[in-house]
C-alpha cells in the first residue's frame, strides 16, 4: 500500500494514517483482495472504509440521521424539494470491483463472502465493466438473508436493492436523480421511488406513505435532498419500530440498552405529531407493549423448556465453498451459529443457520435458576 | 480525623485510606458536622459510607439485591426460614447521632437537611440518649417527600419507617427480630412484618402478598433471614415497575438506560412465574405500554405547549433555615430546583417545589424543532 498515496485520497496526513494502523485502521487478509478497514470513524471518515492493496478506497456509506418529529425535521434540514424513497429492511453492503473480483463490503468494512455471491449473481456484468470506479451501495433483502431475514418483499430467496451510488476513491455519494437513472439503465432493482414533493406537501404525503407501508409491513422511507447537497434522512413506521422491539426483547441482553429506549420514545413522537384520537394513542401503547412483553415471555419460556434462544435463519449458495467461508465470516464477526448439513436445491444448496444468541441465553438461565438481576 | 483509627475501623490500612482522598474519599464540609464519604464501593466498604471528624464511621446500607424468579432464588439464598416485611416506597435514610447532634445521611453519604428536621421531628430523644452507637436505617415516605412523593401510606406529610439497624463504627447490620423488637421498644414506626414463614411456603405466601400490596399500590417486599447471616432480598410488585416506567418515561433523557430494560424484563420473569392465562399476560403487556407510551406523549405535548418538563413536589418544614439548607443541599446534588415562597401552615411552612428535568427538556425541544435523534 502505497501511504502516501491513499493518505491524499482520505484526506489526511501520511503521519496520522501511518499513526492509525493497529488502533483504528484495521487488517483484513481474508478473503482476498486483502484491506484495511476503518474500525471507527475518524477525521469525517466513516467507519467501515476500507483500502484495499492496489491504493483503491471504498468509503463507508454516512449513516442517515432519523427524523423524529417529521413536519419540523423537514423544514428545518432540506431545501425547496424532497425525493422520497422506500427504505429497504435488509442489511446494507457496497458493491466495488477490486483487482478484477466484484466484492461486497459489509458496513463494517469486511468481505462478506455470502453476499459477494449473491451481488455476483445479481449483478450483471457490465456494471463493473462498464463502470469499473462505480460503488453500489444497496440492500440485500428477503427471507433467504442471514441477518434480517423477512418475507415482505417479492422474492422467494434473496434480493439486491440499489438505494445509492458512490465512486472509489471519492467521498461522497451520487444521490438519487443518478442512482434511479444507473438502475434503470442496467435492469438492477431500485428501492421504490415515492416521488419528489414541494417541501410544504412533503409531510403530508409522506405520513400518508408512512401509514400505507406501515401496513404492508414495510420499513419505511429515506428523504433526499434531490440535489443531493444536504444528506438524507430516516423515517420508519410504528409497525417497524415494534417488531424491532419485538426482536430486541427476544434477545433482550444481547443489544445495545438505547436500542429500547430510541423505539418507544420514536412511538411517542409519532403519537404526538400525528396527533392520534385517545383510541389510537391506547391501540399504539397496546401494540408497543405487547412487542416487549409478549417475546421476552417467550424467551424465558423457552429457556425454562430447557430450549436454546436460537435465530434459525437459511441461505442459498450456489458453492458449497461460499458456506464454508460465511460461517468463517460469521465466526470473525462475533457471531456463533451452527451449520445444518447443506441440502441440494436447483442449482445449489439450502443451509439452515442457527445463531446462537449467547448472552440472552445465559442471562435467562442464570435468572431462572434464582440468580439475583 | 485520625486515619489509624479510621483505616482500622473501615478494615484497611492506612496507606490505602489516605490514597483514596480526593479520588473516592470525599469532603463534605456543610452542613456540619463535616464528615469524608465514599462516593464508590471500595474493598467491601459500601458507598456512601461516612468517616466524622470524630473518627465515628456511619456504614452505607448494603444495596439489596433483586430476586427475578422469586422460588428459585429463595431456594437458592436462603436457608430454612425467612421474615418478609414490606419495601417502602420513599427514599433511604440513615440517622445517626453525632458530635450530640442527630443527622440524616443520605444513600451517597451527604447530611440532608429537610430529612434531619423530620428526623429530629419523629424520633423520640430517648433513642439516641440512651444508644448512642445506633444507627437507624430507614426510608421516609408520604406526600411531602421531595424524591419520591407518594400519596399511598396512612400520612398526609411525611413519615419514617425503621427496616434495618446498624451501629456505627460496624460494618453489618442487626437485622429483622433486632430491628423490630427496637421499634416496639421506643414506638418507632417500623416496616410491616408480614410474618417468618418456611421456605418451601414462602413462595406462595410471598406471592400473594405481592398481589396483594399490588392491589393497595404498595411497592413490593423485602425477603429476610431471621438470623440475619444471609443478604436480604427484594422482590417488587407489577404495578410498581410499571409505575417506575411512568416516571423513567416522563423524564425518559434523564434516567440511565438500564433502568428501562430492567423494569421491562421483571414483568416477563413475572408473568412466566405466575404463569399467567393469555388474557393476564395481555392485560399486563397494555399495562407495560400504557405506562411507556402515554407519559411519553404527555411530556412531549407539554413541551409542544411551551411548558417546562419538571416535577412538582412539596416539603413542609417548622424553620425557614431547613429549607434553604434543602434548596443548597439539592444544588450541590446535581438537581435543578425552584423553590416558591414558604406559605406559613400551623406551626411551620409549606414550600411547593419545581424540579426542573434539563436532559428531558432540552431533549424534547431539540426534537421538536426537527432536530434527528
Amino acid at each position: 500500500m502505497n501511504f502516501q498515496k491513499v493518505a491524499e485520497r482520505l484526506g489526511i496526513t501520511q503521519e496520522r494514517l501511518e499513526g492509525l494502523q493497529e488502533t483504528i485502521l484495521k487488517r483484513a487478509s481474508w478473503p482476498e483482495p486483502r484491506l484495511m478497514r476503518f474500525e471507527k470513524a475518524i477525521s469525517g471518515i466513516e467507519s467501515g472504509t476500507a483500502i484495499f492493496e492496489s491504493n483503491e478506497i471504498v468509503f463507508g456509506y454516512p449513516k442517515i440521521r432519523r427524523a423524529m418529529m417529521l413536519g419540523p425535521a423537514l423544514k428545518r434540514h432540506f431545501r425547496n424539494r424532497v425525493v422520497v424513497e422506500e427504505k429497504m429492511n435488509g442489511y446494507n453492503i457496497r458493491l466495488a470491483s477490486v483487482a478484477g473480483e466484484v466484492v461486497a463490503l459489509t458496513r463494517g468494512g469486511f468481505i462478506c463472502p455470502f453476499s459477494t455471491e449473491v451481488a455476483n449473481r445479481l449483478i450483471p456484468n457490465e456494471v463493473f465493466e462498464e463502470n469499473p470506479m462505480i460503488v453500489l451501495c444497496g440492500e440485500i433483502v428477503g427471507p433467504e438473508n442471514p441477518y434480517v431475514p423477512k418475507g415482505i418483499y417479492p422474492t422467494n430467496d434473496i434480493d439486491f436493492y440499489l438505494f445509492d451510488l458512490s465512486k472509489k476513491n471519492c467521498r461522497g455519494t451520487l444521490g438519487p436523480n443518478k442512482t434511479h437513472q444507473f438502475a434503470e439503465d442496467y435492469g438492477i432493482k431500485a428501492a421504490a421511488l415515492f416521488g419528489e414533493f414541494r417541501i410544504k406537501n412533503a409531510y403530508e404525503k409522506i405520513m400518508g406513505l408512512v401509514k400505507q407501508l406501515g401496513r404492508r409491513g414495510r420499513e419505511g422511507v429515506v428523504i433526499k435532498d434531490p440535489d443531493n447537497e444536504r444528506s438524507p434522512m430516516k423515517y420508519t413506521t410504528s409497525e417497524t419500530n415494534c417488531h424491532d422491539l419485538e426482536i430486541a426483547f427476544r434477545y433482550y441482553n444481547d443489544y445495545a440498552l438505547d436500542f429500547f429506549l430510541s423505539r418507544a420514545v420514536r412511538e411517542g413522537f409519532q403519537s404526538v405529531e400525528w396527533a392520534e384520537s385517545a383510541e389510537d394513542r391506547l391501540a399504539r401503547a397496546r401494540r408497543l407493549g405487547e412487542s416487549i412483553l409478549l417475546p421476552l415471555v417467550e424467551t424465558i419460556q423457552q429457556k425454562k423448556n430447557n430450549e436454546q434462544i436460537v435465530q434459525q435463519v437459511q441461505i442459498r449458495v450456489k458453492s458449497l465453498q461460499t458456506a464454508r467461508e460465511f460461517e468463517y465470516h460469521l465466526r470473525r464477526s462475533g457471531l456463533r451459529a451452527i451449520f445444518d448439513e447443506p441440502e441440494p436445491d436447483d442449482d445449489g444448496y439450502i443451509i439452515r443457520i442457527s445463531r446462537l444468541i449467547m448472552s440472552t441465553n445465559d442471562k435467562t438461565q442464570s435468572l431462572l435458576e434464582g440468580s439475583p438481576w
